[in-house]
């Protein structure tokens, strides 16, 4: 197992440590420890940069790894749709740090509107942009509301918290593209209730410092978050395959590359569809299904089997905006509102790896639903303080 | 109430953090959200440079405030004794991005040398040197010891983490100096049991990379902590009135300074003697009170009575080895191992601020005493990882 990071990070509830929900210990474990007891797996803290399939090598930073067989899961990352001067200006959200800098300046926004006397700049600094209205970025802009409204109300002497604006700015017609009609009307009233302003249709053409251009005029903002794009981990490239056209690794419906039938790649960087033609989601359940299917198809090819074809199986699809408010889409039913929020918690909590951190998660969301307070609202890390 | 931080840390658990038992999270609050119930106070996150005690001014690093009374209390950082060199190779233990760094180095060691082939840089990378046997040099000399026995036994498939050395160096005579002798052998004892070389007497005389030099040979160690030294805060300096050697200010037994009635200065950056002639030590429990007695001695000059004199309360004095083992000294009775680990536990439960973070600990620590883990063993931040 290579890893450039010693842990692993439950994905779907990292926006919570942005918003100074939870902390990294309580969604993250070491992976050393998840495989503890499987004494034929070796763990390695390593970056891997190509892949040989010819030499059946995964050639490292720092030296290279010989394979029988290879799973490549190195997932995705922020794409900017060529616009790379955007990322330091609006952080996208994919490892913990990442999710302490969403903190640091949110958080840091607030610490400079109290010391800000010219009224311009500061409603500059409390506008608050999410851009892209997908899962990520309803959880955000519910959130950065629920702060702004709820947790910070009684903390500052020189403005209201509660003045503060959140706009989600997102390019297509509807939010939570991946979800029913009615569920998305049904989140775009809840976050409106939140205080969300919601800008459907609504194409983001630059971001500057301090200001997001969309295409029907400019935000001022301070703080700006990217939940919009995402694009393969380059490693796939390397494999000297077809990759579709977000980077991503056209699979054989057995998970392996075409000519390679020991290399097997999953998750956020394998590109496959469905029975019906149509392209399996960037999902954690996705990724999870073709983790198990990948290695029972080693296991046949091992004992001179054939291998089978994956086969997705759609578990639902949940979105949560805020305190009793979420939506989810399990096919045959539908469920919104406080329900669809006790089982986003409940699915999310279950799927949380060891006792320790569920229990922690747990007592935290209790807490916190009973004293409306965010918690973990430190200001960590070295980047130095902007000049205000 | 002016800070450079957005958070109070309670110091006597930091060492928890640097050794993956706590995150940051649990030992610290936002210090708006601890005073949000006074609204005449006012919280600025702000760095103060220099005081002025003739303009009644502040000078921070971004204008200046004013005031009529002011209580200075910015503590003490770590004191290399005239070797600034060492800092990067032997960081201290302060805040909280010390003790994320302390995490990392010591995490990555491991790491480092489950792919290290060679023996001599493996025992390298498996030796830990801690430099001062105070309170905190105890704890996480026997921190590590854990650490490396119990939490990591079965993580690694390339060496045992049982083999690593712990090595606690001390320049003075005995360890834990604050405390009686029968106490300073029981603890010496406890971390001998725990594997811990405990070397008194032995003064370091400098700190390379990859190598501590001690008056009686060299020690090969890649990852070195400092538990040596303070120096008072250079905030004291700006105040033109005595400092002791340690850069603290001399304060009037009323704990304000010579020549100014209005300023206050307590905790670490304050120099005082006890009744008996005693520097007053630099812990929490002097600063805590001497809180207190600041306040009170200002609400006296405002109602244009006598200021009192300070009186230090010596409530007791404690130091945690590890599992089950503690020294508590608490004068007319002295506690060692499983005793003065529960009062140890209990007082430090009952000393961090809000029911939220009491109740996060006390799970944690629960759960670590049952399953010997320490579970935020987490690699982060953005320091590149070293060459192996």
């Amino acid at each position: 197992m290579l890893d450039r990071r010693n842990h692993h990070v439950f994905q779907p509830l990292l926006y919570q440590v942005a918003m100074a929900a939870l902390s990294p210990g309580d969604i993250a474990s070491p992976i050393r420890w998840i495989l503890r007891r499987q004494k034929n797996v070796e763990v390695l803290l390593a970056e891997a940069r190509l892949i040989d399939p010819k030499r059946q090598v995964v050639i490292l930073t720092d030296g290279e790894i010989s394979y029988d067989y290879l799973i490549a899961a190195t997932g995705a990352t922020h794409a900017y749709f060529g616009h790379d001067d955007w990322r330091p200006l609006a952080p996208g959200l994919k490892s913990l740090e990442d999710a302490l800098q969403i903190r640091r300046r949110v958080l840091m926004a607030f610490e400079r509107a109290e010391r800000e006397p010219d009224a311009v700049r500061r409603a500059r600094l409390l506008t608050f942009v999410v851009i892209g209205a997908g899962p990520t970025g309803v959880e955000m802009a519910g959130a950065l509301a629920e702060i702004s409204r709820q947790s910070l109300a009684r903390d500052f002497r020189h403005f209201d918290p509660g003045s503060s604006r959140i706009i989600l700015v997102e390019a297509g017609p509807a939010l939570l593209a991946a979800f029913p009609a009615p569920l998305q009307k049904a989140a775009l009233t809840d976050l409106q209730d939140l205080g969300v302003e919601v800008r459907l249709n609504s194409i983001v053409t630059d971001v500057l410092p301090g200001r997001v251009m969309v295409r029907d005029g400019a935000i001022d903002a301070e703080t700006v978050v990217w939940a919009a794009g995402v694009a393969a981990s380059p490693l796939g490239a390397s494999l000297g395959v077809p990759l579709d056209r977000a980077g991503r690794v056209e699979v054989e419906p057995e998970l392996t590359i075409p000519g390679y039938r020991n290399v097997f790649v999953i998750g956020d960087l394998a590109s496959l569809d469905d029975e019906r033609g149509k392209p399996l989601p960037g999902v954690a359940q996705v990724a999870i299904q073709m983790g198990r299917h990948a290695v029972r198809n080693i296991l046949r090819s091992i004992e001179k089997q054939p291998m089978r074809a994956f086969r997705y199986k759609d578990l639902g699809n949940m979105a949560t905006i805020g305190r009793a408010s979420a939506v989810a889409d399990f096919g045959s039913f539908r469920l919104t509102g406080y329900l669809a929020w006790l089982a986003w918690l409940f699915v999310h909590l279950m799927n949380l790896i060891g006792f320790r951190n569920r229990l922690l998660v747990m007592v935290q969301w209790a807490w916190a639903y009973v004293s409306y307070q965010r918690a973990v609202r430190l200001i960590t890390g070295d980047e130095p303080p902007p000049a205000p």
